[in-house]
């Protein structure tokens, strides 16, 4: 927990202020609201005024202003939304969940039932397969990947209610569908289901929010966003995927020769420095970057870190506890010399996947790939006055 | 993640609705709004209109409704509140920090100096070291103990600032001074700030809230609550304790034979029922009882169930990751017969200690112990008629 940093150079980098004349003399501590009444406590509490983070808003989407987030948990007013048909008021009192098709015993659950049963819990990230933008320099992490949060989860797992309803040994899929005005639906593989599919609930402690599905979702550790079905009603359990709209005509891939990948459901491993990021501004001498990796494979096994456009890398320090399928926390403490240079970070989970660079992914899938499942390592240049910019690589 | 419950039991329990004669019939599917297009996305999500969660405020604080809560994290804006002149409202930007007193170098560190510094992370509870009542049977989770709440919190190790500032190696203690109005001070052991203190700045991914102490506090954790000064401003180093009105005239207890004992900064192991518990209401057949239980000296090794009024006790599930000095969540699944009958938690953290029964505290602290650190186990009565209230203890 502590650091090895000469404290001279630390006392001089910091930029602090010293203030030795000062001992002894109570009267020159800083200044302070000690003088007033504070304000009562509340039934809820609120943001400092100063403190006004938002989301980004565009017609399908909003999102999470990871530049001005700490450590691993996403705020959940802050959580990104994407909605196919926007965001459905749901009556938990009419709430009802269908599981039927391919198995023994169809049921409908209401809220209440699902709540009734064991109760899981868990803090893991879903993330947008559509989740990377470029093309300009005056990019915020925000608007580059802003499409990826984090949350404790709780709720009902899928194996509980497959093992209620007693599903088919011959059912190999089953689809998904939310209660927005799209219907949104999904094809799944059961043995995703039973290895860690879950309906939730709740989020961060309380009652899930509605743009996150209010009052059920389901939630697929680590599979692209979408299938992370909100406002789930039914389940239809088949020996076949579904062929809905959202496989077919969107959520594929071109890759090279013309092919077309369907059914990408995981999440390869990413990260993205958050500190220091546009539009931020920083100052020569030591910088703690800063930002989060993730998989969702697995666990991140470690992050590199370059501070000289890619020729050589280091090791940065993990938060623990690391994580299955969450948003790990990295930090690489680093001395600036006050001259241009590239900062970039690529994260390595635990099956030996290193995050690759564009020219990689272009490589392997063609310059037609899309926008799906894009996840190249990304540089910042910081500039000799302090300014950082985003490095927009040539996509074609 | 699977439980093995027999499964037509389970069916009966649950009360779930089978609806084999819909099979087939896509039009029996769940009633559902599907025909509305929803909000679109914002720059800040909201609760939905069904869920509004509270914190149940007094002169001096607000509980954090532990009894509507799921999994660990407290959402930031229902973090119970503690505050000896209310909340300050403070400008970052002029926001200071001192620390002097037997240091090499008294400095002043603005905000933006300590974010400077390696930021560390983890998720624990603080818990208010008075944070027990009783007297009547409709008393719900949140009136009872409802001064503990869970965040991640992100900040500066004070071992870091030591070390900037050249602590000198005499210097036991530290005043630990807030910029509220009533400006309030504790002694805090040099040990504990070096162990695992810290200056946080951040919560839950944000920055701070006003009321958890914006734009910084100081983070003991696993000590009282109020040990964790809300808006530092100051810290002054020593080589013995300042003995400040709070740890004079309060935060002492009475123990037996008219001693008073002060500096008692541990959070004792304690957990709590939050489901079922008063004002829920159950339904006979199987129920999960759930809870969160914490120690300010460790890790929870195992929370204890009895469903007997105390007489046999079962291990309950830990959700996993079990953190040190967090909130852990609990569960055990259990089937009502239906009777009248009491069921209870216990913790026993990873130093062997086990959560007394009230009856133990006063046998070690008389009836005079007064309001802190008690911890006692508590009861729930579940009654014929599935309403559950709380089993008030006598104390004197």
């Amino acid at each position: 927990m502590s650091n090895k940093i000469p404290r001279r150079t630390w006392l001089k980098a910091a930029a602090v202020t010293a203030v030795a004349s000062l001992v002894g003399n109570t009267r020159a501590e800083p200044q302070d609201p000690t003088k007033t009444q504070g304000a009562s406590p509340g039934k809820l509490g609120s943001r400092s005024p100063f403190e006004q983070p938002e989301k980004k808003p565009s017609d399908i989407s909003s999102r999470t202003p990871l530049q001005d987030l700490y450590g691993t948990i996403t705020p959940s007013d802050l959580h990104f939304e994407r909605s196919h048909a926007g965001v459905p008021v749901i009556d938990p009192e009419k709430y009802e969940l269908l599981i039927h098709g391919m198995v023994e015993r169809p049921m409908i659950f209401r809220l209440k039932d699902l709540k009734r049963f064991p109760a899981f819990s868990r803090i893991a990230f879903i993330e947008c397969s559509g989740n990377f933008r470029t093309g300009k320099t005056t990019m915020t992490p925000q608007e580059i990947c802003g499409l990826t949060s984090q949350s404790e989860w709780t709720g009902v797992m899928l194996s509980t209610l497959f093992r209620e309803v007693g599903v088919s040994p011959k059912a190999s899929w089953f689809l998904a569908e939310g209660s927005d005005a799209a219907v949104m639906t999904r094809s799944i593989p059961v043995s995703k289901g039973l290895e860690d599919g879950m309906i939730a609930y709740a989020q961060n402690g309380e009652a899930i929010r509605p743009q996150q599905g209010y009052p059920a979702r389901l939630f697929l550790p680590g599979w692209e966003g979408n299938t992370n079905v909100k406002w789930i009603r039914r389940i239809e359990l088949s020996d076949q995927p579904f062929m809905t709209r959202e496989e077919t005509s969107k959520y594929t891939e071109t890759v090279k020769d013309g092919k077309i990948r369907q059914f990408s459901f995981d999440m390869d491993a990413r990260s993205v420095i958050t500190y220091p990021s546009y539009p931020q501004q920083v100052e020569k001498g030591w910088i703690e970057i800063r930002g989060i990796a993730w998989s969702g494979r697995g666990k991140i096994d470690s992050v590199e870190v370059s501070t000289d456009a890619g020729k050589n890398w280091t090791k940065a320090i993990l938060q623990e506890p690391v994580l299955d399928k969450a948003h790990t926390y990295f930090r690489h403490l680093w001395r600036w010399d006050g001259q241009t240079t590239e900062i970039m970070s690529r994260a390595i989970d635990d099956t030996g996947y290193r995050q690759p660079t564009l020219q990689q992914l272009i490589n392997a899938r063609g310059t037609d790939m899309g926008g799906y499942h894009v996840n190249p390592v990304t540089a910042w240049v910081l500039q000799q006055d302090g300014t950082v910019l985003f490095k927009p690589e040539k996509w074609k």
